[in-house]
């Protein structure tokens, strides 16, 4: 803590909190124990008392916004300049790209991975393990501008390559693979790969090699190591995989 | 007002303004009445001296970069992270979203709404009522890099659905629908429909029917409701689309 | 300097440098003569004693992040809000727009021109002279999420326009010229036009004409005129040519 923030007596910090300077936490903001977050962020609002909250061991890097009623689990990590809007749930141990705009009213599950300027729209509805890169958009209205809210749903393990658009109410199915640069104008069935403007299915994802290799790249959750993850991914995914079929 | 801003005397700030903590207001910048700035926020510069002004009701969240040499109007909303260089006119109730990127040497007409992260070339001119959705860019080079500058022209009601890229030159017509992803390369009808890489015509706007339904989605004008248009939006549409015809 | 910013005493601050308010300098931060750096930045780390240097002249906009271990040269000039991580070689007299995003682990050349809101991923090397215009996108991993890293190389005084993405591994070629909105999914030859979903080849730069005009507008050397370049680029573009034939 230093002199150069502006922390509501009305906030709960909890242990080992790291704040960097020039930040403002609002009133009814808990942050639990080991949480870290970076310079010039504002966390709550003076204008609306919903309570927002942190969760332990969370690392928020710089130039965070996030709006009142927003719950964060523990153990995710926050990229600079992340903006997260009102009524959003969002998981532990989930990544959030730095630049990514969050428009509030939606669900990101538990290990949920997006990378940089990743835009997503009210209503959006993201499930466990999926992975967005960076420039996706997750759109929500069908005939803008309208008073419609009508956001994809993304299923456990797909992945969305760079920089595709997910067309409002669109389902990306388990396991499915959208490939860089595609309009998703329909639903992505299980362990389908996709990919053009607008898509075309390009058979399952077991025809992805490695690079020069025989050997699939998909499920990415028998290739991919990383510390992020305690548990065998592969049981997960085949457990998980028997509720999409 | 607080201790951690820091407000250039020769600014001249209205009444009921707030301003939040850490901006920096230089000389020479006018906030008129009302108006909220956030956190992070630098209105003006220390190397030029040309007047900006902010206009009465207008809400400016927080990271705000506004260069010298702006006009914003009234009762305008400007997102998170918004970026205006110089020698830029802003109209009375516009809004633009977050992480927008305008370089400048631009005109924005009356309640025109700019969604999240749209970047907007010199020399653009934005007529009123349109539409631009998230990561729509307007272009201003037709060989880059040249020394030659020519903005897009969109024009009324027009419709430019997200991550839409509009060549330079090029004119979008009234009351017309850009879908999203299109690359722009040609001028676009009153009324028209236009998709694709590079766009294609899809007939009129008629056309596109709501969800579910065989009435119309367009004109939006139509059908749209939103607080923010006080007046009859069938009307101005009516009575403006003659001036195009 | 002023009492806002939180300077470490074991930075190195050179003559005439300029820092703006609510600024943090890190341990081990070299901040050569001249230098001028924006309101909200942040520049080194706490948990990082890796050098970071800025060279002379260099001119850095608001709200940036400069992690540990990165160098930058001399008269370069960074927009605002740009991120730039771990082990990243910037040279002299570049230029890198707002809102862009260098993930690390990367080198940029003297001369080079990146615009706003450009994602550069880890392992790219971009060549001296080239130009990215805004939303550009180098990707790194062929079979993502997976280990394996594959930057992309642009070659000197290439010229990548408004919202390409290009794909891991892939060379672009000297003085070539890929359209807006490719998806760049094989080589680009020297001096070859490319462009569409995925691109196709156009012929040689020679075949695009300024306009209006029969003459060339490519090589780009040959036409554009700025302050920024002290040689004849002309020269500079024959000579380094010889090198790529």
């Amino acid at each position: 803590m230093n002199n150069n923030n502006i922390i509501s007596k009305k906030a709960r910090i909890g242990k080992n909190v790291i704040i960097s300077n020039f930040c403002i936490i609002h009133d009814n903001v808990i942050i639990e124990d080991n949480v870290e977050i970076g310079i010039c962020s504002e966390i709550g609002s003076s204008y609306n008392s919903k309570t927002t909250i942190i969760g332990s061991g969370t690392k928020i890097a710089s130039h965070a916004i996030i709006y009142p009623n927003v719950k964060i689990g523990f153990n995710s990590i926050l990229g600079h300049r992340v903006l997260i809007r009102e009524n959003s749930i969002i998981g532990n141990n989930t990544q959030i790209g730095s630049y990514s705009d969050l428009e509030g009213d939606l669900i990101i599950d538990n290990f949920v991975k997006i990378h940089s300027n990743v835009h997503i729209g009210k209503g959006s509805y993201i499930k466990s393990y999926s992975w967005l890169f960076p420039y996706v958009i997750l759109t929500n209205d069908p005939t803008p501008p309208s008073n419609i809210i009508s956001g994809p749903t993304i299923y456990p393990f797909a992945v969305i390559a760079t920089r595709s658009t997910i067309l409002p109410g669109v389902k990306v199915g388990f396991g499915s693979f959208v490939g860089a640069n595609s309009l998703v104008n329909r639903n992505v069935k299980i362990e389908e790969i996709v990919s053009g403007y607008p898509i075309k299915s390009r058979g399952s994802i077991k025809r992805i090699k490695k690079p020069k290799s025989r050997e699939a790249a998909y499920p990415w959750a028998y290739n991919f190591k990383s510390s992020f993850y305690k548990e065998n991914l592969e049981k997960i995914y085949e457990t998980l995989k028997l509720e999409y079929i």
